[in-house]
């Protein structure tokens, strides 16, 4: 079974054994167990544990061996000692894929739990078998309502384009609740934890053929082989981007990078260079990660990096201008021509500069709406970003902004928070109809400056002739 | 009268005079009538609209003069050429403070607007009359009912201890909003705009006297006079921070913020060193700011940078201690006896470094508890930052932070995040029992650095021999 038919298995399977499902509640096994049934999994679902002939109301096993019909995905939540002839029983049962949650190896640092791991590493890789960690969160697919993982959270996340591939646990559940708070859904989750057979590069390739992902997150800790990491984000880059935040940046983080997942992590600045290399888009937080993807799931990159910046108050458009600056993207110069046309739309009381303040103006869908396709249709200007910030006064002006998506369009992104929920509808209305909101201006300038990185990274990999019309990331 | 009892006036009025007060629903002065009585203002309300006797169920009056009681704040909502009548009514009326709300003054950059502004300066100053503005977003103060501008959001903030004031009305709008979605509750908001005789220094120096505000929050974009400023937040940060955001950073910036409310931008690395010379805290977003305040409303400064991490999972442990590094901050080193005790208390499965990870022991409370008294009882700790992801199982690891706060403590921050609103009671559990709480690892970092920065401007200024137990920002 080649990876990708494995991995099919792992995010859509039709049955899954879960050994270790218990009905105590302090157990991460009835976790797990609960977690799969409270997320609506349509397949079929069989516990495992010797001690009881039912839990949850579905029948127990008493071991993998004793299930009688094909098992797609093994989940194991067992003390490690005893993994070992669990994986084994898979093997004899044909399973071809496995996430081993506990912990107790290779992170350890101890002979023992080095010894634990080769030992499962060895069996899998002798029967075809994939295994996810050992001492990992498990796996979650929004879509095919799967939440094979302790972190009932994942359970939150809603159904979208987005694949989190992380080291660490807690990171991919930071990350995954991040996005789903700012409305970007996830295609699939995956925690690595100690990668016994399965690694980054699995996952990439992988991700790079899936339908659903059109952007891939990945957090990492330490690689043993970052080559193949770099080989297989090279060829991946060509259809989808793929964003990076790395964990364990300085030098006396090594020691907890290690006993974590088993990994050491190197200096940043080494691993740095080496992903922008391999066209990866490197960030530094999970705020910068999380705002990134965001405009990525809704647009392919603009051809250059000129931004006109339109604000409903000047001040949010002066600091969006600062940070276009401090973040590369330039501030786009009207054409005489556009210019021209803007003095005949904006208010007398306003100059015709970029950013450009629309005030007086933006109540009336009209001028809004010509307005937004002057300053777009100025070959000087690759993107805009437009910043609202009056609840009850900005509907035209929403209204525009969605009327001028319906005509092919450079990319628009809104900056609109909503207290209490305020915009919340207005939120709704314009990411249906294609068009990214963020909360604070510098975020919105984010999204933009990943949307302009992922372009250059098309044109300096020299892929190809560069039509970002053809980058199919279109939403 | 004095400064301080014009600005009592202006954010406790018991009386005000909303002049263009009107009906329209489009019309500014209507929206600020109804946000005033949206807000549940307690005092007297007179409209002023010679063309109206009634509005939204109020007398309404011809002039400013013909309103037959004392008026505290005027509120002021015509056209510019319109202004310079009302402001004289106020000044023949005794009116001590105004807001003009009007756009069409020195910020058009045109001799027509400088004169007018002039104008409204020279009657304000000869009959003692502070004005706040013109072109201006307007004042509000929760815990007064009192929303005294047309952003009618404003009503949503909670009443504590953050004042914003702010050179731009939408800024001000993505601050206050910013901080409201964080559970940051408000003291004051002041929107300046163009500061015709109510400057920076005049509101600092008041804010620095007034016993519901903590943290000053500022956003400028450019000053006439910059040493007066610094002389004032000089004097102010001996008793209470001071966090400032500065817009229009770039040189190209300068034409967008002179023509928004009439100000040259300098250069911003001059700017940022006079801050910084002044005590006052830097920073270069909306996020920055809004997580610098949140910890400096809940906690005086630690005495050193060394910071101790917990963590429930490892990966959130070392991302934050990375981001420590990054910040200036130091990671502590446990001493052989807290080392000791730690090894008593942790999973044996774990080592007793700094980052600690304390997976397996954070879902017992004595651990818990015992885990975090060994840690700040360190002489080498001079804070802690404890990241949570679990939203069922870390109760007990809360309930042990909150028995810990019982007792005199350094501070601890709480990196907890809320997808779906899941973990809302235990953020407001926390925060009650004075714990602040971050949703993402670096955020809770630069709510620590905030801290610390505070407590280095203190010994650096060397106003006094530095007792944070002295500095009066105790929650």
């Amino acid at each position: 079974m080649n990876l990708a038919e494995s991995l099919d298995r792992l995010f859509y399977p039709q049955s899954i054994a879960i050994v270790g499902a218990s009905a105590a509640p302090e157990k991460v096994g009835s976790v797990c167990l609960s977690n799969l049934l409270e997320a609506g999994f349509k397949g079929r679902v069989y516990p495992v544990n010797p001690g009881l002939s039912e839990v949850m109301g579905a029948k127990a096993y008493p071991t993998i061996r004793a299930i009688p019909e094909e098992i797609d995905l093994a989940l194991i939540v067992i003390p490690a000692p005893l993994t070992v002839d669990t994986v084994e029983d898979c093997a004899i049962r044909g399973v071809k894929v496995a996430i081993i949650i506990s912990g107790g190896f290779k992170e350890l640092g101890t002979e023992g739990g080095l010894h634990l791991q080769a030992k499962l590493r060895n069996i899998a890789n002798q029967s075809g078998m994939r295994i996810v960690g050992p001492n990992t969160v498990g796996v979650a697919n929004p879509a095919a309502n799967l939440v094979a993982s302790f972190q009932s959270s994942f359970g939150l996340a809603r159904a979208g384009s987005v694949a989190v591939v992380s080291q660490s646990g807690g990171m991919s559940a930071y990350i995954v609740h991040a996005l789903t708070m700012d409305n970007s859904g996830i295609s699939k989750v995956i925690g690595l934890g100690n990668r016994c057979n399965l690694d980054f590069e699995d996952l990439i390739s992988y991700l790079s053929g899936d339908k659903d992902t059109r952007v891939i997150a990945l957090y990492i800790e330490g690689l043993e082989h970052p080559r193949r990491l770099m080989a297989a984000a090279r060829q991946a880059v060509k259809s989808k981007p793929i964003v990076i935040l790395k964990g364990g940046r300085g030098e006396g983080s090594r020691q907890a990078t290690f006993s974590h997942t088993g990994a050491l992590a190197g200096r940043y600045e080494i691993y740095r260079a080496a992903f922008r290399q391999s066209g990866m888009i490197t960030v530094d937080s999970v705020a910068e990660l999380v705002d990134t993807v965001k405009a990525l799931t809704f647009y392919p990159p603009p051809v250059g990096n000129r931004v006109a910046v339109l604000s409903v108050q000047a001040g949010p458009g002066i600091v969006i201008a600062d940070r276009c600056r401090e973040q590369g993207l330039k501030l786009a110069e009207f054409s005489p021509a556009t210019a021209k046309r803007l003095r005949q739309l904006i208010s007398p009381m306003n100059s015709v500069d970029n950013p450009l303040d629309i005030s007086w103006k933006f109540t009336e869908f009209d001028a809004s709406r010509g307005i937004l396709n002057a300053v777009l249709a100025d070959d000087g200007v690759d993107a805009a970003i437009v910043a609202c910030v009056f609840y009850d006064a900005h509907m035209e002006l929403i209204r525009a902004a969605i009327d001028v998506t319906k005509s092919p369009h450079k990319p628009i992104v809104v900056c609109l928070d909503s207290p209490g929920g305020l915009a919340a509808a207005q939120i709704e209305s314009l990411e249906t109809n294609g068009i990214p909101t963020y909360p604070l201006p510098e975020r919105a300038v984010t999204g933009v400056a990943g949307l302009v990185r992922y372009g250059e990274i098309m044109v300096n990999h020299s892929f190809t002739t560069f039509h970002p019309e053809k980058v199919n990331i279109s939403r």
